[in-house]
C-alpha cells in the first residue's frame, strides 16, 4: 500500500463534473409523493407553486443517472471544494485499533458543513429562473447559514425561518444568517397561518423543523415571485450533495482504498444520502458489498423506531406527502435535544434502500456522542458539530470492534461540519449538565396515531 | 499564463520541513531585549525560567537560517496544513479590478486562525523537556484555543488567563477552550500579584494583552515544572510561523506567481512576521522588490503612532524589555475595540524591519474593517475574522487604486481566521452601532511617559 497522506484532495480537474441521481439505480424506486389534495402521484407541475421549474425537475427525476453540473455552480464549488478526504492516524492511535479510519471533511466553509453543496445548487436555479427571493426553514443552522450565503452571492433576498430553540440556543448562528442579510424569524411565528395555529395550540413550544417548514412554505406560496427551498430529505438535495460522495470515491481511488465500512449521520438524510452514492450504487450492481450505517440520535429515532408510512414532511400538513420512515409530522423532540438531526422523517430514497435491507441504522444517545465529540477534537484536532459526531460515535464503536477482532477494516465516515456554534451543548456535556432522552413507546404512539389515512394505500 | 485553479494546495510531500529565521537575513539585527533587572543584554540562560530551553535558544538565535521542524510537529501540522492559497476571482470581479488578488488562509482549523502553527511547536518542547504545565494570556481567544488544542494532544495542562473584554464578549471562545480541558480565567484576576494590583488601581478595566502577560509569567514562574508561552511578538513565535510564507511562496512558484504587495494584518506581528519571510529574503537580498504592508488598527497603531523604543512586553513589567514600536506598555485600547490586534507593541524584528524602511504600514478604522469583511465573506464564502479582515480592507483599497491605474498587479494577503466568534461585532456593525475610535495625541503621550528610562541608552 501506498504512503498515505493526511489529507487527500483532489485536483480541481478531479474534481466532479456530474452529480450521481442514486435513484437510477435503485432495484425498486421509492413509492411516489402524494398530491395531499388529490391523494394521487404528483406531477411535475403540481410542485412549481413551492419549487422552482428545474427542482421540481430534478425532484421527480427517477432515471437520468449522471446530471451535468452548471458550470456557475461548479465555480462555486472550487471557491470551497473539494473537501479533503482525512486519514485519521491519530484517532486509530489513540483508540489502538488496526482498522484504517477516513473521513470526508464538509465543515471547511463558512456555513460550517455541507449544507452549501445544495444551497448553491438552489439559489442558482432559482436565480435563472428569474425569481426574487426565497423561504426555508432551519434547525440547527447550518442550512439557513449556507442558504443565506448562496443568496447574498446570487443576489436574492431570503427569510429563514429558524427553529424556535436553536434560535435561543444559538443568538450567533442568528447573527450570522443576518450577516448575509438574510431575514430570520424564530419559529413557529405570527407570520404565518400555521405559526399562528401552532402557537395557539402550543404557546410554549420551542418549535420543530416540521412546523418552521410548514410556515416557509406558506410564506412562499403567499409572496410573489418567491419560491421555498429545503436543505435535506429532498430527492434533489440527494442528488447535489452527491458531490460528497463522487469526491469520496475519486480520492479513495488515488490511494487504492476501498471502505468496508461507510458511516454517516442522518438527519433528513441529506449528507448520508450524498456521501454513499457511488459505494450503494458498486452495491446496487453487485460489484462491491461495503456496509452502510445511518446513525441517528436515539431522541429522534426516525429509522430505528418510525414507521415506514405516507407522512406529511411539514407539521402544517400542506407538502407532498411522502413515504418515509417518520415519527409522525408532529412529533418534536425534547428539548434538551442539542443540535440538529430533528426532523420527523428521513429521506424517501435511504428509508427505501433501508426497508429493503441496503441499509443498517443505529441509534445513539447524545451524551455518547459528545464522549466521542470531545475524544475525537482532542486527537484530530477539529471541533465536530454535534450531528457530525453521531457519525464519529459509530465509527469509533466499529474501530473498538476492530480492535477486539484483529481485523484491519477500512472505515470511512462523513464528517458534516464543525461546532463552532454549538458550545451551549459542548458546555453542558463538559460540565456535566448534559442528559439524555429516550421516547417511551407511548410517546412515539402519539405520532403514529396521527399518520394519514389515505384509502386503499394506508388506513 | 497557466489556468490557476481557486485553491493550489501543496501535497504533503511538498509541505516545508525546515522554518526560516528571517534574522539570518537581516541587514541589522533588531537591538537586544534586556535584563530588566541589570539593563544588560539577555542571555539565554535568563529566560529560562520563563521559555523552556529550546524556545530561549530560538528566541536568541540569530544566526541560523533554515532550523528542522520535528518530525511530532510536521506530523501535527499535516493533520491541518497545507493552508491553500486562494485565488480570490469573485472578489476580483465585485471590485472590477486588473489585480490579480491571492490570500493564504489559516482559517480551516479548529482554533480557527494561524496560532496553531506556534502552539503545537511550543508544547512540543515544553513536553520534551519534560514540564507538565503551561500557563498563557489570550486576547481575541484565537492563541488560547490553539493552545488548548496543542496541549490536549500532548497531554499538559494549561491555564489560559483571557482579557477581560474578550472573556465577556465571547463567551463561546471561553467554552471552546475549556472543551480542551485548559483552565480560563479572565484578567486581570486576584489569582496573582499583578492581577490584583491592576485590579485595585482601575477596578472596572476590560483588561489588557499587557496585563494577561504579566498574570501569565507570574503563574508560571511560582508554579513548579511550569513555563510561559506566549502566541506572538516573540523572535520564536516568527520563527514557527515561518510554515506560512514557506507553504506561500512555493504555492506561487507552482502557478508561476509572484506578489508586487505583501499585505498582513499587524497586532504582535505573529502572522505578517510568518507570512513575508520568504519574499522580506528576497528583499534583502536584492531579488525582488515587493511592497510589505503592515495593516493596523487605528485604535491600537503601534506602528504608525508609536515609538521605536524600549520597553517591556507587559504591563507588570516583570519580562525582558525589547526595542520594538510601542504604546507603552500600560496602553490599554477603548473598549469598543473588537476582536484582537490589542497589543501595545510589535514584533521587534518587524519594528526593526520597518524602522529600517523595508516596511509599510497603514491603520485603519473597525467600520471600514468590517465593511471589508462582510463585502468580502458575501463574494468569497468565507467570514473572516475582525484581524483579518484589516489585511483585506488593505487588498481591497490597493486592488481599487490597480483599478484606477489600470495595473495587474498581484497583490497577496494573509488571511490569517475565522470569524465565527466575532459575531457580537459584526451584529453591531449591522445593526448600525459600531463606532471607531481614535487616541488623541493626549492619550498616545500618556503610553510615552511611561516608557522606561535606561541609563545611556534610553533618557
Amino acid at each position: 500500500m501506498k504512503n498515505i497522506p493526511h489529507r487527500i484532495y483532489l485536483t480541481e480537474d478531479q474534481m466532479p463534473k456530474q452529480w450521481y441521481n442514486l435513484r437510477a439505480d435503485m432495484k425498486e424506486l421509492p413509492d411516489p409523493m402524494l398530491n395531499p389534495q388529490t391523494l394521487k402521484p404528483i406531477a411535475e407541475e403540481d410542485l412549481y407553486p413551492i419549487f422552482c421549474r428545474e427542482l421540481a425537475h430534478q425532484e421527480l427525476d427517477n432515471t437520468t443517472r449522471y446530471i451535468d453540473i452548471p458550470e456557475e455552480i461548479q465555480d462555486f464549488y472550487k471557491m470551497y471544494r473539494p473537501s479533503p478526504l482525512i486519514r485519521a492516524y491519530e484517532l486509530e492511535k489513540a483508540l489502538g485499533t488496526p482498522a484504517r479510519i477516513y473521513y470526508k471533511f464538509e465543515g471547511n466553509n463558512t456555513s460550517g458543513s455541507h449544507k452549501l453543496n445544495s444551497a448553491v445548487a438552489q439559489v442558482y436555479y432559482a436565480k435563472k429562473q428569474g425569481l426574487t427571493s426565497l423561504t426555508t426553514e432551519t434547525g440547527a443552522g447550518q442550512w439557513g447559514t449556507a442558504l443565506a450565503e448562496a443568496c447574498a452571492f446570487f443576489g436574492l433576498d431570503l427569510t429563514v425561518y429558524m427553529v424556535k430553540g436553536s434560535y435561543d440556543q444559538k443568538p450567533f448562528r442568528k447573527s450570522i444568517i443576518q450577516t448575509f442579510d438574510a431575514n430570520v424569524i424564530a419559529s413557529p411565528s405570527d407570520t404565518t397561518e400555521a405559526g399562528r395555529r401552532i402557537l395557539a395550540e402550543n404557546p410554549g413550544t420551542t418549535g420543530s423543523l416540521g412546523c418552521a417548514i410548514s410556515e416557509a412554505v406558506e410564506k412562499a406560496v403567499t409572496t410573489p415571485n418567491c419560491r421555498y427551498v429545503l436543505g435535506s430529505v429532498l430527492n434533489q438535495v440527494l442528488l447535489h450533495q452527491s458531490i460528497i460522495g463522487e469526491e469520496t470515491i475519486k480520492a479513495m481511488e488515488l490511494i487504492d482504498e476501498y471502505p468496508d465500512i461507510v458511516i454517516g449521520c442522518a438527519g433528513g438524510g441529506s449528507n448520508l444520502g450524498g456521501l454513499i452514492g457511488p459505494f450503494m450504487k458498486d452495491k446496487l450492481q453487485g460489484k462491491a458489498d461495503p456496509r452502510i450505517i445511518a446513525v441517528e440520535p436515539a431522541s429522534c429515532p426516525s429509522l430505528t423506531r418510525g414507521r415506514y408510512a405516507y407522512d406529511f414532511c411539514d407539521t402544517g400538513k400542506i407538502t407532498p406527502m411522502a413515504r418515509m420512515y417518520t415519527l409522525g409530522s408532529g412529533f418534536i423532540p425534547s428539548p434538551n435535544h442539542a443540535g440538529g438531526l430533528r426532523y420527523h422523517g428521513m429521506s424517501p430514497i435511504l428509508s427505501k434502500l433501508y426497508h429493503d435491507g441496503y441499509m443498517e441504522a443505529v441509534s445513539v444517545e447524545q451524551t455518547r456522542v459528545f464522549e466521542a465529540a470531545t475524544f475525537f477534537a482532542k486527537k484530530e484536532t477539529i471541533l465536530p458539530a454535534p450531528e457530525s459526531a453521531h457519525a464519529i460515535r459509530a465509527a469509533i464503536d466499529e474501530a473498538l470492534k476492530c480492535k477486539e477482532t484483529g481485523e484491519a477494516k477500512t472505515i470511512l465516515f462523513g464528517l458534516t461540519g464543525t461546532g463552532y456554534f454549538d458550545m451551549t451543548a459542548y458546555s453542558s456535556y463538559h460540565e456535566g449538565t448534559m442528559t439524555d432522552y429516550i421516547p417511551t413507546d407511548a410517546d412515539l404512539q402519539r405520532g403514529f396515531d396521527a399518520l394519514p389515512v389515505i384509502p386503499g394505500v394506508q388506513e
